[in-house]
């Protein structure tokens, strides 16, 4: 049984209960969303974890990526990332590790962390070609299915998965003369791999097999964007929308044997393309969420791609994006550090809240509105508490030392909520 | 004569050339634009600065605000906030001073900072009768007027003005109900003044008056929103939009005189409101260039109000806004430090980037693609060159000590992009 297969059937499972109570929505409409694929509950059969809904009409969910690098690899620190990640309000965390300890390290984070899990199974199988001294190219096709399918017994609830990346498409990169090329992780191993085996996508070729694997675990499929563009320039060209297009064929397969499916998207896009790629994927996928890194509208500003991603994401969230994945300082640069994945995260809350907000959404406005009456009423423990983190605004706060609790050291006693509270 | 006044004329001056060379446009288009009102030159006959053009068809513009408060008063630091936000990309400083030696600091900082600078008088005319043992509601009529002129022929090259807010608007404030009253300081001073004072607002009252001293000194008079919104569930309301309407009337009388004029703008406004606000302002101000505080489009991230307003920033200027006030991590907080300067800056030209991409100006197409060659070049001391923030990415990079240039700490040998180079 899937979420999905049972919400067909009309049965109302634990997990969709504790969704509408969450998004303070009737079971039904989760029910129904579930059926026609606009909503995905991510949990495997195997393993507990808080549920957590992804889709429309749902709040805007966060994704924290943690994980080593071959060249940087210190588990605790990667778990200490995990639980700061959802301590700060991510809502899943993917390991994207690719250290040679990567197995060890997955297990650990399904038993230490309670939220939904994802991993990119690719990654895995590419790094064990590697230790083999065999080049990417060389990997083996059965290892794919094999990794995956101990993954999913493992219990990991979503897979990062690069199906639509076909043979068909290949020339079409190489005639786009793209600036940035091919910059998915995933999308490389697989699009080279195609290249020099001239030989079809296993994951495409194979999608049969894959969805039997993802129905008997009830993996949550998160079709890859392998090729998302990697720079403004290559925003919304005919490889990126083609892969899309053949992600939605491979949605409606999905949802017709009842294996949750999402959709993950760009990426680097100008500000200007953001709400036609948002509108693009729901009508060429079926309506499946859309899962997306970002989107950065800038690319000038390494350092500080949270933010540039914060802005993205509102705009992409608004627009028709279910899950935002994290961008941290450190993005194009190096693994994050703690308390990049903090800024990371907190960032991202930001962009989910402010399309909640424009969304209309009953939860993100009552924080809106509790925040403001804090204000009005100079309750200042109240806003720390509101506040998506508290301490680093207590910190400005106490740095004042000022008596009087009803102003703050930017306006004194000028300040206007003071001065005009009695009047206006 | 002014920059406005010249252009009617048809007389081309080394301002308008200046802007016309750093926007590599025609300079009969700024000629134009200053003539016709949509373009303004902040620039007092009595001051020599680097040329900033604001308005239609430019790049976006980026405001730091510094300045003592009454409760922290030290002139060196706020120096040298000033200089660190012209240093990282600022275009205009205002000077905010609210302590008070705010006279002695203005003189110091317009003959140190070498960018059109602007200034709220009232502040000057509040701190002066706050000092005399009075309150703000006893404040002297003709003082508001003494210190326009006086800081008129100090140099000062634009001034807040906050001459929308009349008698007749006062009832409809009370009636409005707002959760946060008002929250702009000059419009609170006013607001109560002539609440307590049933006069009408002396700037409204003689306002032609106000265009003499701005003729004569070529003042660009930025008109204060008084009534901005202080949150998200009182934006776009009846008294903000009212205030507006008025504004919108003494743009046009301003234009007649040949006075420079731009418009302030919220605040604090939901994402799907930001641009309905900003097409309002453009029809009911004339094409003035609009100058946005934000817009916030949350308020529950106190401490990162720097990306809130990032965000709110993108989406204004693609849609309209010319002239970005930066907002620090401090907001609502406390008085931003030299760090939090910094910090607010580079967010707001984060957004100014990500607006004039999304409006296809050449000038940052041209950094973007030149930032992914040299990302796709491995490239990364040209990369830190481009970035808004040269020093931050580069500490990233070089605790990573990898050896290999081509890679980075986050996906080591496992790099797309060096994997995809050669086929893609």
């Amino acid at each position: 049984m899937t979420q999905m297969s049972e919400a067909i059937k009309g049965n109302i499972t634990p997990q969709m209960e504790a969704v509408a109570e969450y998004e303070r929505m009737e079971v039904n409409k989760i029910l129904h969303g579930l059926a026609n694929g606009t909503i995905v509950i991510p949990k495997n059969i195997n393993r507990d974890t808080n549920t957590c809904g992804i889709g429309a009409g749902l709040t805007t969910k966060v994704n924290a990526n943690i994980g080593s690098s071959s060249k940087i690899e210190d588990l605790d620190l990667e778990l200490k990332k995990a639980k700061l990640a959802v301590e700060y309000g991510a809502d899943t965390v993917m390991d994207l590790s690719t250290g040679p300890k990567l197995n060890e390290f997955r297990k650990s984070i399904l038993n230490e962390i309670d939220v939904p899990l994802g991993t990119v199974p690719i990654y895995e199988a590419g790094v064990h070609t590697l230790n083999n001294n065999k080049e990417i190219i060389d990997m083996d096709k059965d290892l794919f299915f094999k990794v995956i399918e101990s993954q999913a017994k493992e219990g990991v609830d979503y897979m990062t998965l690069h199906c639509g990346i076909t043979k068909e498409i290949i020339p079409k990169i190489q005639n786009q003369k793209r600036k940035m090329g091919v910059v998915s992780r995933g999308g490389t191993f697989l699009a080279s791999w195609i290249l020099h085996n001239e030989c079809e996508n296993p994951l495409y070729e194979n999608y049969d097999y894959l969805l039997e694997i993802a129905y008997e675990y009830d993996i949550t499929l998160s079709l890859g964007d392998g090729l998302r563009p990697g720079c403004l320039h290559d925003a919304s060209d005919i490889p990126q929308i083609q892969e899309l297009i053949t992600l939605g064929g491979l949605v409606k397969r999905a949802q017709e044997e009842k294996v949750q499916v999402m959709v993950e998207g760009p990426g680097h896009i100008p500000l200007n393309q953001i709400k036609a790629n948002m509108e693009v994927q729901k009508t060429l996928c079926h309506g499946a969420p859309f899962y997306v890194l970002g989107p950065i509208p800038t690319d000038i500003a390494p350092g500080y791609d949270h933010i540039t991603s914060a802005i993205g994401g509102a705009i992409a969230a608004s627009n028709g994006a279910d899950f935002l994945c994290y961008v941290t300082p450190a993005e194009h640069l190096s693994l994050p550090s703690l308390e990049d994945v903090k800024e990371g995260v907190i960032a991202t809350k930001i962009a989910a809240e402010v399309a909640d907000v424009s969304l209309g959404l009953e939860k993100a406005w009552e924080k809106e509105n509790e925040m403001s009456q804090a204000r009005r009423d100079f309750d200042w423990d109240k806003q720390f508490e509101i506040a998506l983190d508290s301490s680093k605004p207590r910190v400005y706060k106490d740095k004042c030392k000022i008596d009087d609790n009803e102003m703050c050291a930017m306006c004194g006693e000028y300040c206007a909520v003071k001065i005009a509270k009695d009047d206006f």
